[in-house]
């Protein structure tokens, strides 16, 4: 199994620890940040460039033989072991965080769209969550005592 | 305003980034792990036996004057504003992150209890979220921009 993580973010923060757990289920987690200079200019003009200068990158990633998620305050909140039953059996998951003024419609039409929590939060700790849910998920898919401790 | 955060935890990880950046509001935000022999020995004998143990020291703490906030699986979900609401205006707030097998009944009648996701999360992450909560909602009460960023 192979899983990305894209991420709209000018800082290069990188979760290494969970990637190293992860590793030990066979399972090799990418951590993708993306900025440019387009975005930069879009974020500048409107809130909907902004979304559309995301969208333009992430669909660059979306591919129809994975399962594609986004990360969205309006996606469907599911518990820990709904999230692992949704990854059992894939060989590739692509996981898409939006920039700072989220994603556009047109996006969210081509992934499948979770909620983490009814809580904000910053990119950096949605990635942090995202990060110890598949550690979290592969533990419980592998019988691995993490879950339980 | 004083926070203090206690959590049922041998590990001594702590969040001094967030406990910085949350100074810059005049509020003074304690983390304090608690650990010792009757915990540890308890956890061997049953979960219940478990859940008494962590009570016995958390009771300690909780304190009439002050919010008690417990933080538990079947708490309530709130949004990010509806929890600055919740901290507006105190002067002091006693949050509790429970132990491996979570709370009994008798703590969470002392406490308003809040759920952050339907998620499963670690102590570690717990806590995380709950820092960048606390910073988060003190942004929105002093009208920082951190919220909208």
């Amino acid at each position: 199994m192979k899983i990305k993580i894209y991420s709209i973010s000018k800082k290069q923060n990188k979760c290494d620890d969970f990637v190293k757990q992860i590793k030990q289920f066979g399972v090799v987690v990418e951590d993708i940040n993306i900025f440019n200079s387009s975005i930069q200019k879009a974020q500048k003009i409107s809130q909907q460039s902004a979304r559309e200068s995301y969208d333009l990158e992430f669909s660059k990633y979306i591919k129809s033989s994975a399962l594609n998620i986004a990360l969205h305050p309006n996606g469907k909140e599911i518990d820990t072991y709904a999230f692992s039953e949704l990854l059992k059996n894939r060989s590739e998951i692509l996981f898409f965080i939006g920039g700072a003024f989220g994603f556009n419609d047109a996006f969210l039409s081509k992934t499948i769209n979770i909620s983490l929590s009814k809580l904000t939060f910053s990119h950096r700790i949605a990635k942090i969550i995202i990060f110890e849910q598949i550690f979290r998920a592969l533990s419980i898919i592998n019988n691995h005592p993490y879950h339980k401790e």
